[in-house]
Parts: structure tokens; sequence; C-alpha cells
């Protein structure tokens, strides 16, 4: 396998690959989770994530105002931070920028990013810019910080609990989707908002056991949760929360709006998993906001199941979004 | 100007834009020194900086093994922190990989980064693969920590002090200019060992007032410890330390070992400027090495100046190495 390159082995193989090369260090958590967890000061965790994001496989210039482009980078990263019970509060931006990119699309690319940082109280503190013969490159480190009992990992889910998500699914996929098919009604691909208020409330109530953004598809990121627990999941199509655009454009985009809420992790809603008996507390914390509960952890000798609507049991796949 | 591109404005053009529109927040100093930092567990700051390494950029596969395009990428990092006073620990890389390159390279390129870490006791613990139609790009983030009174900043020169180097320059961009130019005695790239243990006994000491390291070449690097601290600064030629490869190759690269000295900052080594009184007791707490004692800070309205071998003084330009 000498000859191997990245669309042989994919990027989760990498990322295996990889994680089974790094040194063990002083950090509480290493690679697997939203975020990287170190001693931060007092009683806290430091959370730290990156992301980067790149013209033409994460964005098209095409596609979004600048302004949307930097905002929704941002976001991402923020989400990441969420999704293990923390509060984002600095972010580094790494930016290789083409020669030719006009200055406004930068300056709009750094409103977005302000803004969205402002909206979450973030302080954009540093970075690095370099120019790329190559595509836009946005790479944004975000450091954030979580009392330390209310870090919420992947790994705390117990079979019996119940699985949640905090919206409906499978809208902004649907909709970037009918715009790349050129269906004509196909509103502007909105901003995704990070759930850092939604998040917070549930790790500060410590009624969840597990946690972390939707962000590859529910079907894929059900799938790291049950590993990482060490547990099954069942899944019912007939609870999933199903956004509006994704039943709108499902049968023009030849597919079914359910695969859609499935595999379009783009709204970055939180994926939880909770004991049956804390469910009404989560809801009555949330409110007017709720909980879709769609499925429960099992054991995992169990495996991986959809129900589906007529009753059938399929096994449940991995699909979502594959880089390679 | 609505039609600007980067090009039009320069790196440094874009980076004053940035800073003045980043929103001010908790952090102890923003946008401009070679880390980020924040409060960090018990009496420390945190340190947190970024740097996107580009294929093409700054490295080709072609010019050095991927092993040492990965330990230089994150030697880079390493010093950043160093040059603060800090001690580096968590790393988390961003790569983005063209489908097609092999994985023996990748593998090569994380051995290279895992063994620099290894070094300096960094670990790396977190990051994220995407695939990219461009070049290869390795963003790196490093945290690090230093206790507060030993934090240093370009800030913090005062007139009257003296500002010294840390080791010889020019070496490695003599070598590397050499072998563009094809000269056939040019021997391999050397990857730079960031100066963390000097670094630290001199941030541990107290002795110094100012630090950073050189990366964009000396001439250009004093002028941001000169802005930082509102001072100016005179630097004597007959006193810089000259690599031996900068004086082998000036003469075939139609320049002189000094211009290489002045302008090739890619050794890593330090630059501060520290009381006369203290480079004694420095000198002893750094034994067998020393500091190389090249100029003097002196008043903000004096200006910066060269005062070359036959004693004419010159305006010392910020040339350094330009990425657009």
């Amino acid at each position: 396998v000498a000859n191997e390159t990245l669309s042989d082995v994919g990027e989760f193989g990498l990322i295996a690959r990889i994680a089974g090369t790094v040194t063990p260090g002083s950090e509480i958590i290493g690679i697997g989770d939203d975020a990287a967890v170190f001693e931060g000061p007092r009683d806290t965790y430091l959370l730290a994530t990156v992301d980067m994001h790149l013209q033409d496989v994460h964005f098209r210039l095409a596609d979004m105002p600048a302004r949307d482009i930097g905002a929704t980078a941002l976001a991402v990263n923020i989400s990441d931070i969420a999704a293990m019970g923390g509060a984002p509060h600095h972010a580094l931006i790494s930016l290789a920028l083409p020669p030719r990119l006009p200055v406004a699309v930068i300056d709009e690319l750094y409103l977005g990013m302000l803004g969205m940082a402002d909206r979450f109280g973030v302080s954009i503190v540093g970075g690095n810019i370099t120019s790329t013969p190559g595509p836009l490159a946005i790479d944004i480190t975000l450091l954030g910080d979580v009392p330390r009992d209310q870090l919420l990992l992947r790994r705390g889910a117990r079979p019996g609990d119940l699985l949640a998500v905090t919206g409906a699914l499978g809208g902004r996929a649907a909709i970037r989707l009918a715009r790349d098919a050129g269906i004509p009604d196909a509103p502007a691909i909105p901003v995704p908002l990070p759930q850092v208020e939604i998040a917070r409330i549930i790790a500060e109530s410590h009624l969840a056991t597990a946690m972390m953004d939707i962000s590859g598809g529910l079907a894929s990121d059900v799938h790291h949760v049950a590993r990482a627990s060490r547990a099954g999941i069942v899944i019912r199509e007939s609870e999933l929360p199903i956004a509006p655009e994704a039943t709108q454009f499902a049968q023009a985009l030849g597919t079914t709006a359910t695969k859609l809420a499935l595999t379009g992790g783009e709204e970055y809603e939180l994926l939880l998993t909770l004991p049956p008996e804390n469910v009404e507390r989560a809801n009555h914390l949330l409110s007017p906001r709720a909980l879709w509960v769609i499925g429960v952890v099992v054991d995992q000798s169990e495996g991986m199941t959809l129900i589906q609507r007529d009753g059938t049991r399929s096994p449940l796949e991995a699909a979502g979004w594959r880089h390679f």
C-alpha cells in the first residue's frame, strides 16, 4: 500500500491513523470530541477547537454573500464549544487569501465573523494572514471554557437513555442542494445559529449524559455517540423533526425529506442523550423550545437501528457528508 | 478603491485594517505579538498562536523531506510561544490535503510534527482534516503557558536598553536561496530549532525588557519592537552575527552576507532588549551560549538606524520577506 492516497484511506481512516500516533499528554480528553479539553483557570476546563473552511469545498463565493460565509465559518466553531457545554470566548483566525481577491470580500468576511463573534461574546484576538495560489482558506481556532462539572462529552450515553435533538433537520442541506440543482424558488442559504444558550442550559442542569453538535449529519453523528459510549442506538423515523425546506424540496431533489434530515447536518442543532425522567425538566428549562426525542440508547450488542414509519427495522448506516 | 485586491493593500495593510475592526475583549494582549495572551490556571497566562503553512508559498515538497516540513511547521509555532517567555504544551492541527497526496507523505508530515512535539513536550490533541483542490495546507494552533510575572512582549524596550540576538543569522535563507538558484554544493535546508530553553532562562531571570522571535527577518522585526515600544533602534552592522552559509553563498547569490543576515529570519533566533547591566548576568545564565549585542534602543524621535562597517549611518529599512 505504498502508493495509497488520501482518496483510498478516507478522512476517517486518516484520523484513526493519526489518533494512533499522537503522544499522550496532560490533556483531559484527546482527539475525538468536538473540542480538546484542558485544565483552565479555577474550576474550569479550557476548550479548544479548530476548523478549516475551504473555498469550493465548504463554501462557494457564488453561493452566499461573503459576510454570511464568514459568519458561518465562526458559527461552526462556536457550535463545537457549545456542544461540550462550554461558552466560547476567544478566536484566532488564519486566512490564506488568493492575491486577486478583492479587499471588499475580505472586509465582508471579517464583518461576518465579527457579527457572529459579537452575538456570542467572542473576541477575535489574533491570527495570521498569508497569500495562497490555491482556494481561499479560513481556519478558525476557537477557545472557550466550561465549569468542570458541566463538561459534556460524546462518551456518556447509557443504555436506557433517550436520544434527543434540539431542532428540525435537513432544511439547510435541502436549500443548498436545491440551489445546486437550479431549482428556481430555492431561498438564500441561511447562516446556521449555534445553539449556545440551549447547550449551556442543558450543561448547567446536569440533565444530559452525552452531547455533540450535528455537523456531519444525524445518521453519521449518532454513530460517534454510540462508538464513544460503547452503546447502540435506535432511531424512530416517525419522531424525526423534519425542516419544512426538506419536505418542500425533497421530491425535486429525487430524495426523501427523511433522508435529508438524516444526512444534512448543516443546521448545527444539538444531539444529546438523557435519562427518560429528565426530559420533562429539560423541556421546562428550555421553554418555549423543547427537545425532540427521536430514539433510545441500547446495549452495544444491539447495534444501530432505524425503525421506519411502517415499523420495519433496518440497520442505521453512517451516511453523511464525506470529504473524500 | 472598490476594486482593491490583496496585492494592492499588502499583508501588513490588511492586518492593520483587521486590527482596527476587532472587538475589544477580556484578552490581556490583542493582535500584534507573537501569540495572544489570556488568563490561565493559577498564576499563569495562557498563550495561543496560529500559523498557516502552505505548499508552494511557505514550503515545497521538492525542497525538504515531508518529515522536515512537518517539523518546521510546528517549530515555527513553538518559537512564537517561546518568544513570549512561554512553555508550549498543546497543539491542534488543521490539514487541507490534496486527494492525490500519497498517505506516506501525510505520515511523514505527522512523524515530523510528532518528533518536534516530543522534543519540546508538546501534545498534539486535536485537529481537523479536509480535502482541498488547492495546495497542501498545514495550519497549526499551539497553546502554551507562562508564569504571569515572566511574560515578555514586544512593547517593553526602553531607550538605553541594548538590543541582542541569540544566534547567527542568514544561514537558512542563504541555503534556501542557493538551492533555488541551483548552486551545486548547497546543503539540505535544516529544520529550525526554536530557542525554548534560552527563552525560558531569559524570562525566568527577568533580565529582558522585550522579546520576540526573528521570523520576518531582523531588519523587519526590529521595527516591530520599536513600534510596539514607541522607541527607535540603532544596529551596528559590525556586530551582526553572520551565519557561515550566508558568507559562503552571498557572492554566488549576488548579495552580501550582511543583507542575508538582515533579511533572512528563518532561523527563529530570539531578538531581545535588556538594560546594559543585565548582559553579564544573562550570559552567565546562558553559558556556554551567549547573547550577541548588536545595537541599542534609542528615543523614538531618533528613528531606525543602521551603522555600517565604515561608520556611515543609514536609515534601517524594514526589509524582510513579503508574502504579497
